[in-house]
């Protein structure tokens, strides 16, 4: 299969890309660097689409958040993550069900995350995009065109995150665990769902 | 109690006005009419709030989003959903747990619905702006000060749309029942709770 992965080069997507890379012909695209992409301007990620497409299977692991106690969050924190984590993923599901960005019964996989289920303080603004994404990909899937799919992968506090924050690494999900969800929506058969990837 | 219900003339809001209104002190607060608020302005709802705060309960069923199949939803449709359903209900909510809106231990009770976990052709842009709220609910609930609750009430199709809509008003549940899970909210304990209001 042939994949594209937005957000190659970061904590989840590079995972996603190492795992994949063995099987599949994989692109990574991102903000800066070749493959450029910016999730934010749905101008940008038709472009992207349309010279690297059709592909197989999409897959969205970018888009950042405020991480912020609510009362400290201001409109423009709430503007700038509804902007980016949310409707910039929303805009790939929207842009990858187009004509010409996916093969017929390709798939296009979003990222959540737990927060959605899970708060915590300073997290307000991801939990708010992840719900989201969660009840925007089961309705997507049920209007997607041509057999193609999509999903939404709600990964868990990931253990690289957690050492980075000084945290016990052994409480989370390993970033390569998490990617191997990401292949199991693509190779899978599923549609609309949110796959967990916690720790086991 | 003193409560001020937003959407206080829709069919929801008007249903949870009239049980209220024989227990409690009620003010309707709507987009048109004596006592005005735009939900999609901040600064409009921090207006109402000064002006008729601190009240004891704050019920939003306000904000609409555009009903479309998703390959005709615009990029400015999604903005518009987003901009008043979704965000329309958190800057209430923010505004809610500011100083001098509610009283110690007062409520906040937002409207969400069933397509967040029960998509329909035609409802993404509702599905997305419905589990944000979900999830944002549960997160502002948790960084709630002075014992303030946060709640959503989810209702499912209510009878009377149904009715409007041509089809069987008995498969749906009535306003009146909706209303009473509203009233759940502000009289109970719970707080980041998401209630169903379903047909029984």
């Amino acid at each position: 299969m042939k994949v594209l992965v937005i957000g190659g080069t970061g904590l989840i997507g590079s995972a996603v890309v190492k795992t994949l890379s063995p099987k599949h012909d994989v692109i990574s695209a991102n903000r800066h660097g070749e493959t450029k992409v910016d999730i934010t301007d749905p101008a940008s990620i038709r472009a992207l689409f349309k010279r690297v497409g059709p592909v197989d299977a999409i897959v969205s692991a970018a888009g950042g958040a405020k991480w912020a106690p609510l009362a400290a969050l201001t409109d423009d924190d709430f503007v700038a993550s509804v902007g980016d984590k949310l409707m910039g993923q929303v805009s790939v599901v929207r842009a990858a069900l187009e004509p010409g960005a996916l093969s017929d019964g390709g798939s296009v996989t979003i990222s959540s995350g737990v927060l959605a289920q899970q708060p915590a303080p300073g997290g307000a603004a991801f939990s708010l995009a992840n719900g989201a994404l969660e009840s925007f990909a089961r309705a997507a899937a049920l209007e997607a065109p041509r057999g193609i799919r999509v999903n939404v992968v709600s990964p868990g506090w990931v253990s690289e995150t957690l050492a980075a924050m000084g945290q016990d690494p052994k409480t989370g999900i390993p970033a390569a665990d998490v990617a191997r969800v990401y292949v199991q929506s693509i190779e899978g058969k599923q549609t609309g769902a949110v796959l967990l990837a916690v720790k086991a």
